[in-house]
């Protein structure tokens, strides 16, 4: 559940910070700006609540992400990604850009 | 179980090609060479040898890996990455500095 200590080896660390794919995921969306929680929910069909808080918090206990309450009725809460939130965007756009020169078997074939 | 289509984003496509944290562990040792199954079995403690064998006939099926067996008594099988799978390094090493750049909120604190 906690992270107490990350490891020493920056991939394994990289996954224990980015665990699961729901989390890669969010950092993509918050790449574009910053967005409001049901925001998050709408762009991620899928996600459970408690997933998205768990890893929005986890990304806040890390200094990934920010969170600011704006006090309007109904309060606003906005995540917005820090400028280490921010350094991940090289890592998405080289995920992205190996990923799509990898040929997709399945759309040779009509199974 | 099986991939019949990628995904057309292409971060969403990386996370379907390297799902779960093995699959990015398995890479990051094949990128020191190639090695056999229980050596890799080894370099990662905790993996069970269904997830081992599932990612590697996956990585075979995607053109990542190449799997070779040598007529020896007794047969000697190795895993390798193809060109398309040491394309992988440049987004490892992007994992690693930035998750290496994160401050371990765990290190500060004695609890």
């Amino acid at each position: 559940m906690s992270d107490p200590c990350l490891p020493e080896c920056g991939v394994a660390r990289f996954l224990a910070l980015l665990n699961g794919p729901w989390a890669t995921l969010i950092v993509r969306e918050l790449l574009h700006g910053p967005l409001r929680f049901n925001e998050l929910r709408q762009l991620l069909p899928g996600i459970s609540p408690h997933t998205l808080t768990s890893r929005l918090r986890q990304f806040e206990r890390h200094g990934i992400v920010t969170r600011t309450t704006y006090a309007e009725i109904p309060p606003r809460v906005v995540y917005e990604l820090t400028p280490l939130g921010e350094g991940l965007r090289d890592v998405l756009e080289a995920m992205g850009a190996w990923a799509m020169a990898v040929p997709d078997p399945g759309a040779e074939v009509t199974a």
